[in-house]
């Protein structure tokens, strides 16, 4: 089964249920929003199976930019950053100790408050800050109770989505040395139209972590395709970490943090500061600029019979700067 | 102008205004919630002010545990740490370069899908944690654009609030030195009953500023009594740096960090962490405790006309661990 939530007359939305070929909807009547259908999910499943059936006979076509973020403002989003190859690979290229990642999750919390629709335009204040996206794959959550074991989490995982968390780089390091985390670096990411459930992955849905390739293109070009399964820590452990001290609400987003591989060489990056890391490590000097005005990001993920899971992030960008916005 | 939500059959409550005395209440038919207040403020501020004069003649008294959070939950929560003192403190005893605070200020994003009531039991996963209260000022927003800057920033705040930033200090180095910032170590934070304006504060409120002691009591022991007004960046600067590369929505609360003063000796502390890194200092060891089961934590702060502004914060503390709750 596959959300999308299409623009209407309010901020959140009307949740509806789409085809297997993305291209038509029916609207869910048993709740209005995303939001509340996490929050019911276990009394409107049945609901949305049966219009999930219905879809493919008697669905409404809708057009790419109907679609919000699936959650177009969500309760609470925590990012991890789980691949190993892209820690070692940032740690060599900036002289830090190469260490990997550490033996316990690392996660933030960013913010919630809105999420881009995939075709919205991505404004930011200056191509100076160093403009990146970030590909990564997320978990959205039921109710998760503090304390819950990484062996009981992965019951709370609703639906699977596809993300792209902008970053302005350069304010990253000076962010991360006062130890208290991301905030200017981290403005408000994108999500994919579609919100699946896991069954749609069949075996690419493995052990808490999602097998996916995760195909990004920058102007048209290929930039990366590196697959979701070589997290170090799955969704399970990431969920444990986050539900440590706290009850995580209905509607919780869950991220992987960008995706990488130790291929990387045949698989891409998924955002261009690893690719930069690498270019310093090989050349000694990074190559491939950051992004600027009118720059266009794209972000997919074929399933194993080579269909648009999560359908397609597709977004330029614009500057404050420039434009005088 | 003060407000406070009381206890309804909804998550959110049901906002009222409150009469000076803090003990009588008369609902806002207008909206239902303070989110919904701070969407529609302008618009709504003439019926809330016409409540304010009535409340004092007609309204009906409710018991202190009637009131929620002003939000029992909010689009945002973002934190500082704008007391140069605590930061001093705190590198000094901990062995850091003692530098005070950086020349931009230091934030964090928190959890903000729950504030716990101000008379609500707070419950932690142990005591091995280190539990500790942080007592500190913040301001509610309305809708803040990208890129405002520090001198038209104060039009955006609408009101003031007293909050207990529960922490918990065992995990705080562990999550700090990996510069993703806190997730663990900041559990859900609790709020003084009322939400004030900034005119209930009279000349305390001032250079975006709260130039008010915040009184601390531990299992009924004064704890410390530090005056807000010694905040390095102001809440105008603290609006600025948030609003940097995002849009803050209406209803985002921005807080102050820990309240200190360099006067410390006379006016104590506002977090447990300070006290023991001044007996660190002074006498080598730290002797007071982090909080445990049962331990009691008051919050509250007298105006200039010795009245109770933001009402009390009035907590006890459960163990999962020590209760098998």
């Amino acid at each position: 089964m596959r959300l999308v939530t299409l623009a209407n007359e309010t901020r959140d939305g009307h949740l509806h249920v789409v085809s297997q070929d993305g291209k038509r909807a029916l609207p869910v009547d048993a709740v209005k929003t995303l939001q509340e259908a996490m929050e019911r999910w276990d009394a409107i499943l049945p609901d949305l199976q049966t219009l999930s059936r219905a879809v493919e006979d008697s669905g409404e076509p809708f057009a790419p930019n109907q679609a919000l973020a699936p959650f177009p403002r969500a309760v609470q989003w925590l990012d991890g950053s789980a691949f190993e190859t892209h820690a070692l690979l940032i740690q060599q290229a900036w002289g830090m100790p190469v260490t990997g990642l550490p033996d316990r999750p690392l996660m933030y919390q960013g913010l919630s408050d809105r999420f881009l629709a995939p075709t919205q335009t991505a404004i930011f204040p200056s191509a100076e800050d160093g403009i990146d996206f970030e590909g990564e794959f997320g978990v959205i959550l039921g109710d998760v109770p503090m304390g819950t074991s990484a062996k009981d989490a992965l019951q709370y995982v609703r639906l699977i989505v596809l993300i792209n968390d902008w970053s302005l780089r350069a304010l990253g390091p000076i962010e991360m040395a006062t130890g208290f985390g991301w905030l200017q670096c981290k403005p408000a990411c994108s999500i994919a139209p579609f919100a699946v459930t896991p069954d749609e992955l069949g075996s690419a849905w493995r052990d808490g972590r999602v097998g996916l390739p995760l195909n990004i293109h920058r102007n048209g070009q290929e930039f990366g395709k590196a697959n979701g399964a070589q997290m170090k820590f799955g969704f399970d452990e990431l969920i444990a970490h986050a539900a440590y001290s706290r009850d995580l609400p209905a509607g919780t987003i869950l991220g992987s943090g960008t995706v990488a591989n130790a291929n990387y060489a045949e698989m891409g990056s998924s955002c261009i500061a690893e690719r930069r890391a690498i270019e310093l490590i090989e050349t000694g000097t990074s190559e491939t600029p950051f992004l600027t005005e009118g720059d266009r990001v794209t972000m997919s993920a074929q399933g194993p019979e080579g269909n648009d899971i999560f359908g397609a992030i597709d977004q330029s960008i614009q500057l404050v700067k420039a434009t005088g916005v």
